[in-house]
């Protein structure tokens, strides 16, 4: 069994955003050279999420919406949690939902992906330095 | 290591309903002769999601009233996902709280489950073809 | 490759409530002799998760309002399922949200962690025995 490890760093201008990291993937699991096995993605950090989702931006516009509908930002004191340093409650929220990590199998050296499955970031507290982690295993 | 690949294919005749695939992931196990790994279960579709829970009716429609109160499918003109070809963008959100995947422990062979758990296929897109991936690792 | 199975037990004292077990997992990861792999921590009931978030009272709170607003315990008669023996529809959904499972990476014998990531068992139907599952392959 190998194992290959890399991350990826983000800094995102606005309070949310999101990335397509589909193809920061396969190159790590081309540069593994692992053929057969399976990849972990996962947010590093606890306002993020790694999630896997199709490429469609009216699509990632109903996400931003529905987010804000079912985890709010404002009004900020409505979370206990935002009486400490942070402002960023409706974040660790809203990764939850979206989830933390994606873990995809490997085959032939390549993401074995249905025909729209796409790898994004998405960051709920942006405007600082992020990371995710890409862990492969296999042989 | 050895690894191990199986699609399952469905086609639901209604636009959600699920599936109990349990016995389809336990025979690929078998198959592959692994004796102790991990196996991934992933929808290989964006509408569609692979769960964890109980065999329970009563608890199956209660996840349909309360996915439809979360991430409702009228009016479609709310979304804008849906101004495309597509009328399924309840259905992408739907599926994020679903969740896309199932990692699963295989121990002596066997799904390595507590007494309830029960892994299933869920469509939120249904009357065409989909499937769902199996990947199989270990030894 | 190897593989290391361990079993966690569980007895929260009320209806919900939440325990930090990162120490556990990395117990058992070092108990594995396993340098470079993967971690699986799953919830083995399927009214409880296993979540990765922050240490944070504040938060822990913000989570407990939050899933009471999005899967509402009471009134017990708006659930199906609680037709049953059991009355606990809504830990099923709650368990939705936070999820069943965590998969981490290990990197030099280490969890590979971002600086806040812990890991959390999250019960919603307390009050009896509970138990997740560790299962470590790797090298």
């Amino acid at each position: 069994m190998y194992s290959y490890r890399k991350e990826l760093w983000f800094h995102i201008n606005t309070r949310r955003g999101l990335v397509n990291i589909t193809d920061a993937v396969q190159e790590a699991v081309t540069e593994s050279g692992i053929r057969e096995g399976l990849v972990l993605v996962n947010a590093m950090n606890i306002t993020s999420s790694v999630f896997i989702n199709a490429i469609e931006s009216g699509l990632h516009e109903d996400f931003e919406i529905w987010l804000e509908k079912l985890a709010p930002e404002n009004p900020h004191e409505q979370y206990k949690h935002n009486k400490g340093l942070e402002q960023n409650a409706d974040g660790h929220l809203k990764r939850t939902i979206m989830g933390r990590e994606a873990v995809i199998a490997i085959t032939q050296g390549t993401l074995d992906f249905g025909s729209w499955e796409q790898i994004f970031y998405y960051d709920f507290d942006g405007m600082r330095d992020k990371h995710a982690l890409i862990k492969i295993i296999g042989e």
